[in-house]
This record gives structure tokens, C-alpha cells and sequence, in this order.
């Protein structure tokens, strides 16, 4: 039977695996975790309102009653386009596996444009581990900001700096402003947490770039209505764990979040290595109007590693694409010609605060309470299976209605060590 | 204002705290952790059925209206009994913490008789971090087994071996149990997880040893029918990565839990040394009738850590003596004399499975439905605050009416690096 590898189970790879559902075909899919990421809320597990069950459902739940589909833990490392067959290390083990078809689907992680020592200090938000790292950092700050004895010492623990004003930097910098504000109210007896300073940075001059201007500015003034302090036009020149150096000054800051870029993921360049695919400046892979690799019908790219027609990264592409890519495959089996992939733009959302999201869709432009019901309506209608919905819905009402936040858990490995590294340095008697 | 300062945030330390409430006193507690922790229920997290959160809820967020009680992150590690004064390692730097009157709550661990050496291979379960690293290796195993091209080599990783026939055993026997026979079915395509070999061994002739002997049948009786084997009269006489010796054989298991008895927390053996305490065999503390030191009327120790009247280390337990101990000072500050310490013993219960639990409360012996269904009801009002009541009643409900486990998800500090040590064994190339 014709064989179908698919590596990488974001939106793209899940929704490809699905779209071969009643195809005659064998569906393997190989992704490095246990679990489909529901990424756009990865930002509600680093602030505690979800925990990572809720977005991160096991694949092989996921796609239990698909029989056709099986799947493998594993990290792809090479591929040999002619033999078609992919090596993939098996949690040490290197294993061989051949296929029809491929579809790489492997997105893309933070870009610190040639600064990865940024990353110990300002981590990025990729991966249920990222999150995670976060949610330590960032409750962990207030815990050792109560620890502290006076004021001054307290202020750079309770400063929250985010790099990157898109969508993911605007969601989070609401998300702990709002958390400062509500969800840890009487919580500390040293200082009270909404005097926490959320510091959002960007080197354009605007938030959410690939907004209309009128929603652009809504997101502005709804950010800085939350308390968060917003500064454009202000370019990174260095981060280290005890502040970040911007233009024309200094913020000390403890905690950093990077959301600053991406960069595609490795396989593209490994594909061009490979089947002479060529990729743009952020390693995104040119492909033909079906999403095929020139030269290779039978080799796509989807998702956030696709280079195609200036598309943009959103899950709305990665899980349109990732469809198109298995429709043009059961097709040809049925011996009908590829069609091109036109992306149908169902617009884009973001959420500034609970009750406020700013939604564009077409042109139409929707912000405030109404774009915060559709932000709900369209989040719980595109979780992955229905026990998630329920628990998210639970945790939803808990953290927009209540105050609370239930997923404040900090384990040991992620605050500890980090709290080592930056208390050894030569603030430790601060 | 009197400062009464308790040390350990489990049931004992909590239910203390909370005794408080009303007192003209200022209550700090202080905790290793961020959060209070339901232990009964970690094996939930362990296999899937609950999240981190839903357990441990941050201490300050449970105390945020006692405004006469404050938090401190950190580990006592020294008493000073003539100056009042404990010494705190918070995040790497000491501070002094004076007290008038002294709870020590911070409970036990799991012990290994011994053999600390056997920890790495068979990690106990007290704390959030053993949940998640139990959660990792159990569901880990279950991936790698998928990957195996044989049965042989399926079949070590598909042995759960669980040390220790008490409750926590048994629980997590039984869940392990239902993981493989109900919510992973239809997960692999390798094998049939409900294959899976669960063992529960232990040096005792029976399970459940403190109950009454009609409960310890009926529980040995369902265990069975679940599937899980039994070796009782079996003493463990080596644990390493790739299984476990006991008595007469060789068990091949690659998750083993340690479930086989505990220790009192070193803080035990401090105040022998710094108070004149004396301890028991298994590290507990000796204390008065009315829960304090002898010849220290303002120091107390309650929960898993006090040795009085050989009461069990049970959660009952540490509520009442906690709040005996609050009790105590209270009533002291009002002139009046201590009264000893009397447990009302409110029963036991351990479930089996889902539908199943036995409940012993007096001479009513309980199991089957009616048991689990108390179960239920205790639990849920014994948990700490409504929005955890909610979640739980929610995860639940996926976890026992449908057939999931919502959090499965396998971060990279859990599973891989165990992964790691064990592949690199001889039998990697199994």
C-alpha cells in the first residue's frame, strides 16, 4: 500500500493525517514528543490558566480510531530523497523508514537573529517544555520578589520584559499584566503584585504588525489600560540574566520572554542539502503552487516551514496546507492532476485581556467584548477532541469569570536551577 | 503579637494555619514547594487522570484572605530552640526566622530501607516532581515498547513493577491496571497495551495490611480481576535499570515505583539534636500527649512526622493534630491548659479501580460501588478550594464515565534523559 510518512504533528501534519483518513494509503507520522500542540495557547500554560494536558493531547489518542495511522516517537536526521527513506533517531536508536510519499511538516522555533545566547536567559515559547520553563519563571518571580527585604531589591524581580510585539508578545504581556492585576490579588504581604511592570518591546513602531491600523491602535490602548508599558521603535542590543541592554538604556529585568521572530525549522535546510529545495533568509522552503518540492511530486512542505506566496505563519495556513498536501496525494492515486493551494483567508485574532480581543477578518474588524467571544468561540471550536474543550471551558471559567488560576505548580526543574544561576551572580546579596 | 510559625504546608501544616484564622496571632508558614499538595491523589497525576494543578494548589493562593498568616519559600535548615529562631535557606540565601511558638509539619519520605542506591531505578511518590517523573516513565515506556520491532523486547517495557502492597501500591497498581486495559486502547498498533504486565509485590503475606481481612481479600480478589499479579511474601533484593531481584527470581521491568515504606523528615533528627527529642526507629518524633516537646511547651510536631500512640501516617491524622496543636497555642494565650491530643478515627479508603474502593470506618466495612462512591464524596470535599473541586469532578468524568486520561503529556525533563541511562545499557540493542 502506498505509504504516506508525515514528520512533524503540529496543525499541518495533524490535519494532513486527517485529511487521509478514508484515503487507500498507509499513514506513518513521526514527531519528536509524545503530543499535537494546540500552540496558539501555549502562552495561557506559561500563565497558568491551562495545564499542558489541555492543549496537549496525545497523538496517538488523537488519532486512535484512524486506522490507517500509526506513529512514531522520533527525531527525523536525514533523508535520502532517491531511496525514499527517512532515518529517524528513536530515542537513540536509529531507524530506517521508507516511504511513498512524505510530508514534512516541522514549523519553526524563536529566531534570536544571531544571538542564541539570548536563549538561556529570555527563552521563547515553542513547546509545552518552553511553557512550562515559563510558568516557573514567572510565578517564581513573585515568590522570590516576597523573599526580597526592601523595595529596590524587589523591582527588577517584579519587572516581566517581553521581546516581540505580535501576537504571542501581545497575548502575554496582557496575560501577566492581567495576572498581576486579578489572579495574584492578596496573595503576597510584601508588596502588591499589581505594581509589576510588564515592559513590551518591539523594533518596528507598532503592535501586531499584521493588524488593520484601527485595531493596531485598539491593542495599543487596551494594552497600556491593562498597565503594560509599551516601547516601539526600541531595538535588543543584549540580554543577560539580569536585565536586557535597549537602545539608548537599560531594563533590569529578571524575567524575559523572547517572542521576537522566527526561524524554520532544520529539516528545510536538510531538504535543501538533500533534494536541491531552496529556502528563503528564515530557512522556509520554496514549493510549487500544490506545495510540492520542485523536481520531487512526491515530497511536500507544509505549515510554518512552507515558503509559498509571502503566506503567513498561522495555524489557519499550517492546517489548510498541511489538508492540501494529503488531498493532492489521495488524487494522484486516484489519477487526477495537482491543483494549486489557495489559502483561504479566515482571518486573524488575538486576545489583549479576558473580554477583550481584537479579530480581523476580511474587512472586517471587530475588537472589544464581541472580538473576545469570537477569540472563545472559534478557540473551543478548534481544540483537539472533546475532553479538552470541557476542561478548557472549566479552566476558562475559573480564570475570566473567578480570579483564580489553577495551573501554578512550579516543579523543581524549572525554577530552581535558573534561580541558582541568576542568584549567583553578583546581585546575590540584593 | 505572638508569632506562631509552622514549618511544612501538607495537611498537618495547612489545617494548623487554617486553625488560626481567628487567633490574635501572626501565622508564617514555611514550605520546601509553592504549593500545598493533596498526596492521596498523586497517583492520579502519575497516571494521567489529574493535572499538577489540580492537586497543589499554591499555599498562598489558599491562604490569600487569612491575613494574619504570611508564606515564605524555603528550607528550614536549623533550629535554634533556646533564641526561637530557625534558620531558612530560601533560594540560596539564608535567613533567620524567629518564632514564639514552633509546628513542625514537614512529614516523610518514601524509604528504601537502606538501599538509597535502588531511588534512581524506582523513584517513590511523595512530591509533584515524582508524579511527573512517575507520569514520564510510565507513559514513556509505553512509546518506547511501540518502537520495539519484537514481543521480546516489548516485553520489559511493557512490566510495571510496584513495590509496596499499602494503599499508595495499590492505588497505583490498579491504575496502572485500568491505563493499560481502558484508556489506552487502540493507542498502538504494535502491540495490545491491555498485554501490558502489572506486578505488585511485597515482603507482607497480604495487601492493604491495615485493613480488616474481609476489605484485604475483596481488594487482593479485584486487583486480580484486573489483571494485576500479586506476589506477596516477597522480599526485593536488588533494584537496577532493567528490573528488579527479588526472592527466588528475577523480575525484567523497566518502571518500577517504590511504594514500600517511608521516613520521617530529617528535620526529625534535628530537633533530637537541637531539643533533646527523641525519635523513633523510623525517624518520628516523640511527642507529649497534647502533641508538644517535652520540656518545650512551644514546640510542636504533628502529621507523618509525630510519634504518638502508634497513630498511622495517615491524612486524618495530620489534619487533626495539626489543628490540635493551633488548638493548643490558641487556648495557652487565653490562660487556659492544654488538653491531650485524642484522633477521631474517621475510617480509611483505598480505591482500586474505577467503581471499586474498600472503606473501613469502625466496624463498617465497605467495598465495591458504595465504597467508591464514598470515595468520591470525601474526596471531593476534603479537596482545597472549589475551583480544584470543579476541575477534579471534570477529569474525572473523562477519566471513569469516558475511557481518557487527559494529562498524558511527557515533557523533555521527564522521560528522556531516564530514557537515556537506560538505552545506553547492554541492552540497547534490544
Amino acid at each position: 500500500m502506498h505509504r504516506v510518512v508525515i514528520v512533524g504533528c503540529g496543525f499541518a501534519g495533524l490535519f494532513a493525517a486527517k485529511a487521509l483518513r478514508h484515503s487507500p494509503v498507509e499513514v506513518v507520522v513521526v514527531d519528536r514528543t509524545n503530543h499535537h500542540l494546540f500552540q496558539p495557547l501555549l502562552y495561557q500554560v506559561a500563565t497558568g490558566v491551562l495545564s499542558e494536558g489541555d492543549i496537549a493531547p496525545p497523538i496517538r489518542d488523537v488519532l486512535r480510531r484512524q486506522s490507517n495511522a500509526s506513529v512514531v516517537l522520533g527525531e527525523v536526521v536525514d533523508v535520502d530523497v532517491d531511496a525514499r527513506e527517512l532515518t529517524i533517531d528513536t530515542l537513540g536508536t536509529a531507524i530506517k523508514q521508507p516511504y511513498d510519499s512524505l510530508i514534512v511538516a516541522t514549523g519553526a522555533s524563536q529566531s534570536y537573529f544571531g544571538h542564541d545566547e539570548y536563549a538561556l536567559h529570555a527563552p521563547g515559547m515553542k513547546t509545552i517544555d518552553d511553557a512550562l520553563e515559563l510558568r516557573g519563571r514567572i510565578f517564581g518571580a513573585f515568590e522570590i520578589a516576597e523573599l526580597k527585604p526592601d523595595a529596590a531589591a524587589r523591582e527588577p524581580w517584579l519587572t516581566f520584559a517581553v521581546i516581540g510585539a505580535g501576537p504571542t508578545g501581545v497575548e502575554l504581556a496582557g496575560q501577566i499584566a492581567e495576572l498581576s492585576h486579578r489572579a495574584l490579588r492578596a496573595n503576597f504581604r510584601h508588596f502588591d503584585p499589581a505594581n509589576a511592570r510588564v515592559v513590551l518591546l518591539d523594533a518596528l513602531d507598532t503592535v501586531l504588525p499584521s493588524y488593520p491600523e484601527r485595531l493596531r491602535k485598539r491593542a495599543h490602548r487596551d494594552l497600556e489600560r491593562l498597565g503594560v508599558e509599551i516601547r516601539l521603535g526600541t531595538r535588543v542590543t543584549g540580554v543577560d540574566a539580569r536585565g536586557l541592554d535597549v537602545e539608548g538604556g537599560r531594563i533590569e529585568a529578571r524575567t524575559k520572554i523572547w517572542a521576537a521572530g522566527v526561524q524554520a525549522s532544520p529539516l528545510g535546510r536538510l531538504l535543501a542539502d538533500r533534494a536541491g529545495a531552496t529556502v528563503d533568509r528564515s530557512g522556509r522552503v520554496q514549493v510549487q503552487p500544490d506545495c510540492s518540492l520542485p523536481g520531487h511530486p512526491e515530497l511536500f512542505v507544509v505549515g510554518d516551514l512552507m515558503a509559498l506566496n509571502s503566506l503567513p505563519g498561522l495555524a489557519e495556513v499550517a492546517m489548510q496546507s498541511g489538508h492540501h498536501a494529503a488531498r493532492t496525494i489521495t488524487r494522484r492515486l486516484q489519477g487526477q492532476p495537482p491543483r494549486a493551494f489557495h489559502y483561504r483567508d479566515l482571518g486573524t485574532m488575538a486576545t489583549i485581556a479576558r473580554f477583550r480581543a481584537v479579530v480581523s477578518v476580511g474587512r472586517l474588524q471587530i475588537a472589544g467584548l464581541l472580538g473576545w467571544l469570537m477569540w472563545l468561540v472559534v478557540h473551543v471550536a478548534f481544540m483537539t477532541g472533546f475532553k479538552n474543550r470541557l476542561a478548557a471551558l472549566a479552566n476558562w471559567a475559573v480564570a475570566f469569570l473567578g480570579h483564580g488560576r489553577r495551573q501554578r505548580t512550579i516543579t523543581k526543574q524549572q525554577v530552581f536551577a535558573r534561580v541558582d544561576a541568576l542568584e549567583s551572580s553578583p546581585a546575590k546579596a540584593a
